[in-house]
């Protein structure tokens, strides 16, 4: 028996003959691999720091990659013990102690809402007589005979996919005729023997992040969660760029497949680790943006980017498990979080319906700031929406040294003053790494580097560097100037550069200016908000303060923000386990306005004003311009 | 520009680079391909006669096909003039000219039944107002919106399909927003341009052969017929043979494809020869027996020949293009025949419906002798139905030299009295061939051969040959003795040994057995029926007083019999112009009454009785007994 040693210092064996792909499978750490091991997708990149492997191809993997020692794990033979480090991008994260740390939260917060748990997917219990010769009616006419006896509906008439009919027979024999017969209203869903659990899927399609959680329908507790890349980052970051290569690219099909795969990736492994079939799933709740959501169903997504953006579909009827390609019972149904317009989806549906904003009589604001920034301002009576396009940048998306608040990440920066020394936080994985090793600046990290180096005189209000500081900090690099943030790192120095921080400052105006055009449309003032509820990627990690230094957030008291994470999976969540739910999220969608912003005449001189730190309006960052004081004037 | 010249006369020119398949096809001459000319199906094959070709591979041919001059019509490019031959196998029968002189009889025959053109699938004309940014609610939304304005439905409320949907945005767009919807009950199927033609098709799927009629829906006028060999075949003569191959073999889904494919093809090649795109093909109906509707969809047949003989389906509920994967708008909607019993399937029902029996006092006999034997007897008040397992021997399978019913096949035998020289009658194509050559003997040459053998003493009423007769027609060949019908025809001697006569009596005897034991079952004898229609691949041309010398058609008055050809395809016709006639078709699947011959105890009787010529009891055949007189004792 081999060994792979892991660069966390965990052991995994590998038998003669197997792959480190198998091996690792076996180990329960799973990588992406969409084609399922055949060398082709060139995703389960892992480097080969000591040892040998026997290499029966590289496929897509560029001269560069395997320079740097990158091997395909599902076409590489350990010959003897080997170290490999598992690259974040080829990890699928299956995060069990995430799901037990959460469960219990989800269930409570399904109370809070005064919902049970209720499931879209009902079943009744039948004994259906076995066939004979005398009574040789076909398995389909058992059936509805079982069910117009049980009087399941009141008329009986249930409706029967391709689907299910495909499975039927098989399941009725091997439940020997005593069957669980689940249905959705009139659809009929499977039949399986009794006793199964019946499990569903709540699926967040992020623009660069897709998270799915495994949930136990009976008691909608929450079993296992898991996330990895959206693999879509291939055909561009954004929506925009995605669009364009579904429609004139020709490629819709495949970005569909591609990030089914990445679904259905996270789905598999949690399966397999505990031996459920994928055909006792047999719900999903799909919340993603428009795009998004066009993009899993293979809808054309053309007119999304076209004037006056208008999606193909807002409000999604009910879907089958074999349209949606899921790895889930082929005859099982699927619900999309409705979208309000063409930039604000189903993902902010689910986030406003999480926030509790739309059943209070306070008003809030709602600000989901992920690969795009969408914010909705309400309550319980009115409920107001825009979309801010601030780009992917506090992604990782367009900066230097950008990347995702995962291991490795610089999350925190604070600058000594005087010698403009940094002294930087670093997000640390699981892996029980002593000293973690900056990979790269995450969006929290920029936001405050930004406000760091403009509260210590580092840049100006324009985010441009002072010059003669006389630090070897500040340096000119390929970009122009950059001041660097952490030396010597795995990846080489990591710097922010004056390009990253025009990209940063054009994210946190557009940001800012749609809070700002929003509430004045309502003819609103901050005062009137009572809590801003923040939702994204960096719903964790984001300090309020920085933020607002940078003036991205409005200066508000700090004790009206409330951070609620990825709020699209909350939301998706929700809708999985309470049908109530499900029915709140379709009128929150009816019920948002949603407001233009590149056509509102006011956005442009607002976003204008919002390029400079924190405002061009000092007033309305009062609490800033004290901290700043006299010494960074206008 | 090359010529290409067919073994009927008729010369096609092929452009430089032009496959042999492709330029057959710009002249309307088309081929099996299911690949669509990729090389892979094996299925185009032609014979080269001369000239020479560029050949880029031989896909499946066989050592043998390749010495025999066979090549792959798309993997050949003509190199100067050539001449070639297409074998029947190769050949799609698009047939314009029957189609043609079908099509007034057909919708004549609609109104003999009393019922106009009434499809399942009905429209309505909708202007829905253009997209703008004040009005920018998604498509879906537009649509329903002028679907509840026009009252489509008193409550508005349709199902939209997951195909439906995948194709709206490009078809509102494409019409500018005036669109024709149509839909079928509730179900959404498809938004178009107006004035666009509606077609249906209507499917016939014998385990032997596949007919396919396209039909204008809004006239019920039948715009072209074609059909073609159905592909299964390669894994099995007879339906119990593919069962096995789908459950054991595990071949369900390549089998499902298999003969999806070849009604693609007949589809696709009237489509093209029109310009029809296949979206514009919104409704189809399929009728087959119930393996091969269980097939076609994809449905496990397993359980059809386990006892009790239980299809999984027999009621279909309609389902949708998408899933059918037929060559037809992915929203349209499919309407399956349903059957009565594991053997007696959609087909017989449409038969049934064809028929009329169904409809009047007097009691009728319905005989569909295809691949199978089935038979139905009843009238307006009670039906009853058996099947007779009598193999596909009259399509030519299990006989040495059989063939089915087309160019080349014997269809009559003359025995000349004295000398035993044969007479033969051969089909003739549309080829404008001078002299037809024999290929083989098809089921009513069979017939006529074996009635004229016993009526001319060279067969005792056992089937066996006399001995001694002394003409060299009678010999000794691999199967023991057989009379040589053609000398030195195309495919060498043209012979029916001693194995083939016993063949064709275990079917013959299948058959009357099953008529006998139904019509005691219900308590009737011959004198009571007052019809036998006839249906099947040789409705055309069964000699009836052949048959009944035989004893194959039960000895009644020569003007009861009525042929009425392929009434499945007839059937499926009817149900898909006439919303009443598919009604009628549920009524007539639910009121008739399945007897299962194979536990029924006096069959096996009937059975062995009806293994002699005619007949052991030659009280059943008293017109029979006196034709043989003296000379034949049993």
């Amino acid at each position: 028996m081999k060994k792979i040693r892991l660069s966390t210092g965990r052991e995994v064996p590998a038998r003669a003959g197997q792959s480190i792909l198998d091996a690792l499978k076996e180990a329960e750490v799973f990588l992406t691999a969409s084609c399922g091991g055949k060398g082709t997708c060139g995703k389960c990149k892992v480097k080969l720091l000591e040892g040998k492997a026997g290499i029966e191809g590289y496929g897509k993997l560029t001269t560069e990659e395997r320079k740097a020692g990158l091997v395909l794990a599902c076409q590489s033979f350990p010959e003897g013990g080997i170290s490999i480090e598992i690259p974040e991008n080829s990890r699928i994260v299956v995060g069990e102690k995430i799901a037990v740390s959460r469960a219990q939260n989800l269930l409570e917060l399904v109370q809070a809402f005064g919902s049970g748990v209720s499931p879209l997917v009902e079943e009744a219990g039948l004994d259906i007589p076995h066939p004979a010769i005398e009574d040789n009616s076909s398995d389909l006419e058992r059936l509805k005979r079982a069910l117009r006896e049980a009087r399941v509906l009141d008329d009986g008439h249930f409706n029967f996919s391709h689907a299910f009919l495909s499975g039927m027979g098989h399941a009725l024999r091997e439940a020997g005729w005593e069957v669980v017969f689940r249905y959705a209203g009139r659809d009929a869903v499977s039949v399986k023997p009794k006793g199964r659990t019946q499990y569903g899927v709540a699926v967040d399609i992020g623009t660069t992040t897709v998270v799915v959680y495994l949930v136990d329908l009976s008691s909608g507790r929450l079993i296992d969660a898991g996330s990895t890349y959206n693999s879509q980052i291939r055909y561009g970051d954004d929506v925009i760029t995605r669009i364009i290569q579904a429609t004139e690219g020709g490629q819709l099909s495949t970005l569909r497949e591609t990030v089914r795969d990445d679904i259905n990736g996270l789905i598999g492994a949690m399966l397999q680790k505990r031996g459920i079939p994928f055909g006792d799933v047999e719900f999903a709740v799909i919340s993603g943006n428009t795009t998004m959501s066009h993009l899993f169903w293979g809808f054309n997504p053309a007119s999304i980017r076209e004037e006056p953006y208008v999606p193909g579909v807002s409000f999604y009827p009910l879907l089958r498990g074999a349209d949606s390609g899921l790895a889930m019972d082929q005859g099982g149904i699927v619900y999309t979080l409705p979208s309000v317009a063409s930039y604000v989806g189903g993902d902010i549906v689910a986030g406003v319906l999480a926030s509790g904003m739309n059943r209070k009589s306070e008003v809030a604001l709602f600000m989901d700031i992920g690969t795009n920034g969408e914010i909705a301002v309400g309550n319980n009576e009115w409920l107001m929406t825009a979309a801010c396009s601030a780009g992917p940048c506090f992604e990782g998306s367009g900066i230097r040294h950008g990347m995702r608040a995962t291991e490795g990440a610089i999350e925190s920066v604070k600058i000594r003053p005087g010698d403009f020394e940094p002294e930087i936080g670093i997000i640390s994985g699981n892996h029980g790494e002593k000293t973690p090793v900056a990979r790269g600046v995450c969006g929290s990290g920029m936001i405050d580097a930004i406000s760091e180096m403009l509260l210590k005189g580092v840049i100006d209000r324009k985010g441009k560097f002072h010059p003669g500081l006389g630090t070897p900090r500040l340096r000119r690099g390929e970009d122009g100037m950059e001041f660097v943030l952490a030396k010597n790192s795995a990846s080489g120095d990591i710097t922010l550069t004056e390009v990253d921080i025009e990209n940063i400052l054009r994210a946190k105006a557009a940001i800012y200016a749609g809070v700002s055009s929003l509430l004045k449309e309502v003819g609103l003032t901050l005062d009137a908000i009572e809590k801003v509820y923040i939702a994204g990627g960096f719903g964790n990690y984001l300090n309020v303060e920085k933020a607002i230094i940078l003036g991205m957030l409005p200066d508000m008291p700090r004790e009206k923000f409330v951070f609620l994470g990825n709020t699209s999976i909350t939301g998706a969540y929700l809708c999985l386990v309470s049908g109530d739910l499900r029915e709140e999220a379709g009128e929150i969608a009816s019920k948002m306005t949603y407001m233009e912003l590149s056509v509102s005449p006011g956005f442009m001189n607002e976003y204008m004003s919002a390029l400079f730190l924190p405002h061009t309006d000092a007033s309305q960052f009062p609490t800033v311009e004290k901290m700043l004081g006299a010494d960074q004037p206008l």
